[in-house]
């Protein structure tokens, strides 16, 4: 590694602005650092790891790296989801936008589930953020940042104002709920099949089978009759 | 802690059977590593745990006996799953035995979320039992385990058959891979929520509800229509 790769530590974290000359090798220490963190996040959970770890797997010298470049672990979190919103946002916007029957509940939660196993599809065997998702998943300070950053975005408020709307008997708190079981569903579903295909087993069935499974599921549990609740307390 | 406390890590595995003076202390002993690795593996994960730090959490001062009183880390595991699974079989033998109506889906799904809801109601706040559970679930060898010992049960078998008789027309590939998601969402919702007691949150509603909740899921899961499926390969 050459001198001007060493990032340096004493700028601190404010110190982010690159000179242009240096842009392209600081995004390829930042993916590089994206690349690690995703992957040993996803093997050992996200309480760990920490970011000399991190660097190290990396190839960065310079034990300060990962909080240089990224700021604290919610920083690097935010990072990480951030990486692929913009292909997922796009793949829903387009299949919304290709909704012939508003009226059919299984093309709007097919908007909540392709977009995410086609990324993964296009990922390649083997990748590492289904799982690391899933352990984001698992720390409420972290779910909140996936939450804001992939599920409260435009595309996805229309896809579940289009899923509401077929559902209007169903009570807030169930609504809330079955959102609640909707996410870990497709979250650690996602995660084991990850876990799988890079492990070599059920290799002939792809993504695609994996999303047409969610979707038949999920059109199964979101409209299932509610029965009556305990009162709380 | 007393000289005969101390456990002797030179009789090594094989040496399990104590004399019967001492075997309240060893059951003691025994229960005291459970409940720590029951904790630590569900705050760090499985494979960030050492018998060394499950010992010392157990306050044993011997470094190997964890290993001396379980063996390895799949028997230590088997040794957890085992723990509750008398009180959850008797449960399920129970409820299953009050089964008036056959043809009700709901009634043979409630046996199989309703013995596990119960315990850890009985188990108190907090607990770590699921989130261990889940842990486990994450490591397919472990999870082998887990269902060897809490799924592939007499009950299990009986709750299954009931549920199958009512869904002749599922292929026998949809009703695996649905198997995996209901298992998936029951493991990781009781996880979820027992965090979300631990953290003082959503205390007005006990167990029974998040029961209520996953039933009426998984009766609409279960029989959920099944769309055509691109082949595999």
């Amino acid at each position: 590694m050459s001198s001007t790769e060493t990032v340096r530590a004493g700028s601190g974290r404010a110190g982010k602005r690159r000179t242009p000359g240096r842009a392209g090798r600081a995004h390829d220490t930042r993916e590089a650092i994206l690349d690690a963190a995703e992957r040993l996040f996803a093997e050992r959970g996200v309480g760990e790891v920490s970011n000399r770890q991190i660097g190290q797997a990396a190839g960065q010298a310079n034990n300060f790296a990962v909080g240089y470049h990224f700021g604290t672990k919610a920083d690097l979190v935010r990072a990480i989801v951030r990486r692929h919103t913009a292909v997922t946002e796009e793949l829903r916007v387009r299949m919304l936008a290709r909704i012939a029957e508003p009226g059919d509940l299984r093309a709007w939660i097919s908007c909540l589930v392709r977009p995410a196993t086609r990324q993964l599809d296009a990922l390649g065997v083997p990748s590492w953020r289904a799982r690391c998702l899933a352990q984001f998943d698992t720390v409420p300070a972290l779910r909140r940042i996936v939450v804001e950053e992939s599920v409260a975005t435009p595309s996805m408020g229309r896809v579940l104002e289009g899923m509401f709307r077929l559902l209007p008997g169903l009570p807030q708190e169930v609504r809330e709920e079955r959102g609640d079981m909707s996410r870990l569903l497709v979250v650690h579903t996602l995660a084991e099949r990850e876990r799988a295909l890079h492990a070599g087993e059920r290799a002939g069935t792809g993504w695609e089978a994996t999303a047409a499974g969610l979707v038949d599921a999920l059109a199964g549990l979101w409209p299932a009759p509610v029965t009556t609740r305990p009162l709380p307390g």
